[in-house]
Formats: C-alpha cells, structure tokens, sequence
C-alpha cells in the first residue's frame, strides 16, 4: 500500500514536471501563432471518418452563428442522416450534386456533367462572403479522375473571400490541391468492419 | 479537336470497362457484409478531424432520430460550436468532463480524480441500451496516462448493449483498445495551420 502511494506520489512528481515544460512549449506556439484567415483544410486518405470530420466542422461553425454550405459530390442518395440534420438549418445551405459513385454510374461523359453542374454551385458559394464556411465533400475524385479541370478548381478555391474557411474531403487528394492547404490530415484505414462483414448501418455509415 | 474527341471517347470506353468491374468487386463485398451490431470505432493519430469525425457521427444519428451521448473528457472550455450546437438538441445528451490539458493542470491526481467523475456518467450511458451511440471524446489520454483503470474502462465498452455504437477518439490510443475495436482510423498531421503561426479560430478549431 505505502508502496502504491510512493509510486503514484512520484508519478505526480514527474508528471508536473513534465507539464511544466510542455506548458512552457505550448504557450510559446500559442504566442507565435497571431495570424487569423480563411483556411483551406484537406481530409484525404482511405479511412473512415472525412466526410464526418467535415460534417463535424459544419456542427462546430453553426454553433458559432457562422454561415456554411455543403456541396455534396458523388453521392446521388438523398436518405443520408447528415443531410436529414442540416438541411433545414436556416444557416446551412445543402446541395447534394452526385449521379452515385463512379462503378455505379460507369458513364464517364456523364459524370462530368454532372460534375460541371455541381462545381457552378461551388463556384457560387466560394464568390460569395458570406459563406464563412463552405464544405466541399469528395471533391478529391472529380480531380483524381480529371472530371473538373484542375487549374479552375484551384484558382476558384485560391480567390475565395479572405476569411472564409473552406473544408475538401475525399481518397487521394491530388499534390496540388495538399501544397495549397493550410492543414492536410490523411486518414489511414487501420482495420473497417466492411471487410469484417459488418454492413453498412444507418447513423453510421451514412 | 477530333484527336481530343477520340482521346476523351478512349477515357470513356475505358473507364466503362473498369468500372463494371470494380461494381462487381464492390456488390460481392456488399453482398458479404451481411451482419449487423453496434460497433466500436477508435479515430486517433495527431491529425485534426478526430474529435469533428466523432461529432459529424453525431449529426448523422441524430439526422436517423437515434440518441446520443456525449463525453468530452480532458476539455473543461464550455465555448465550443459543438457544444452549443448539440446540447439544446432533444436526443442529445451533452457532457463536458474535464478540468483542461494535462500540461494545464499539472496536476495528476486531481486529473484522475476528475477522470473517474467522468467514467462514472460515461459508464451510464454505456450499460443503458436507449443511447444508439455513445461518443467519448478524448477517453484515449485517461488511458494511456493510467487516469483510469485500462480493464475497468475495457470491460464496460465491451459489455455495452448489443446494438450501441461507440466513438473513442484521441492520439495514442492503446494497442488493447485497438485490437477491441471494429474499425480503427489513424489521422496523420500531413500539416497544420497551427505550426505556420495560424491562431486557433472559432468555427474551426473549437
């Protein structure tokens, strides 16, 4: 017991040390970082968790009273509980501009049409400041697969309004779009229930 | 501009031909997933969008009418979007559990005092079968800096009602918590904000 307590009193001891010193770190990248703007943050990778994340940040900026827009590529389903939950947000304005995922539709000229109708809205949000937040969900494939010409899309996010913060999500984000970013996170897929046999469950998966 | 044609004709014909067979792959895979369960899903690693994944899981099942628990360990500010965004929502049970970082604190045994106050609201929702998704955000720290007892915290995940959904996230999650889970994603900081001398700002980061 008096062992136990010596052990755990000695944690404490380094432990407050150790703190100190992180505080110390902390505080002085705290004070460094002065600058406010609009950031561009990429959600690539093939793990679970991007369109979520983004979703997330749509939750974080309306509690602020922000005003966001969603565009939605790819996906065409409209019985998602993300778009349920925000689309009658009186700040949150929800497009979803998809014809389904690629092996569904197996129509290339198609979906670059598509494509092309859904960038116009994107365009829109991202000429328009009031829109403090505008998430552009799975936009990676529309690049990867060159759906959208690249110098367009890049010179369209790159003139957005100075603060407006902007959220792209999807697998294998192109090396432009990543160098352009303020913040890139790369979601690894260490191990999915999908490939365990586990299907896709409403509330979770969409 | 009949050389494009052809060339983009050629895309077509091409990206037909792969897409029926990655639909094929993916209906087999579709078709295999068959079980259904609450599952476990562990999003860690040092990149941003690990907490946003977890509430943009929230959005999604409350946008199904499921019920939603919420324990933010370690953070005590009461200032988030998300906060603000959620706690009003009637399926929403919102907690915040914690008294602020470690290297705040720096002090261990109040932060595992704070720790166990909090197990024990988490622990209610995870033996109480109307929550549909219980999220614990930042539980990874209170075990890898043996705030809680790993078994005690283990046990209880496990033995959680058959059909409830849980979200851990935080950096280092433990190999044990790992190895429980359905699904587990890593969120690698390819780059950040933060470190180029960008304040952390409302609507984004809190």
């Amino acid at each position: 017991m008096s062992e136990k307590l010596n052990n755990e009193d000695q944690k404490s001891k380094y432990h407050k040390i150790r703190m100190e010193r992180k505080k110390a770190q902390i505080d002085a990248a705290i004070a460094s970082a002065t600058q406010k703007k609009g950031l561009l943050l990429v959600i690539t990778g093939n793990g679970k968790g991007k369109s979520t994340s983004g979703f997330g940040m749509v939750a974080r900026a309306l509690g602020h009273g922000l005003k966001v827009g969603v565009c939605q590529f790819i996906k065409s389903r409209t019985d998602t509980g993300e778009e349920a939950f925000f689309k009658t947000h009186p700040k949150c304005e929800w497009h979803v501009l998809g014809d389904g995922f690629t092996w569904d539709t197996q129509d290339r000229a198609g979906d670059i049409a598509t494509s092309e109708r859904g960038w116009a809205i994107a365009t829109q949000m991202l000429q328009d400041p009031s829109f403090d937040l505008v998430v552009l969900d799975e936009l990676t494939y529309l690049l990867s697969y060159e759906y959208l010409d690249k110098d367009t899309v890049l010179n369209t996010i790159s003139h957005r309004p100075d603060m407006q913060h902007v959220v792209v999500t999807g697998r294998s984000a192109i090396a432009e779009l990543r160098d352009m970013a303020d913040t890139v996170s790369d979601i690894k897929d260490e191990k999915h229930a999908f490939t365990s046999g586990i299907q896709a469950q409403p509330g979770f998966d969409f």
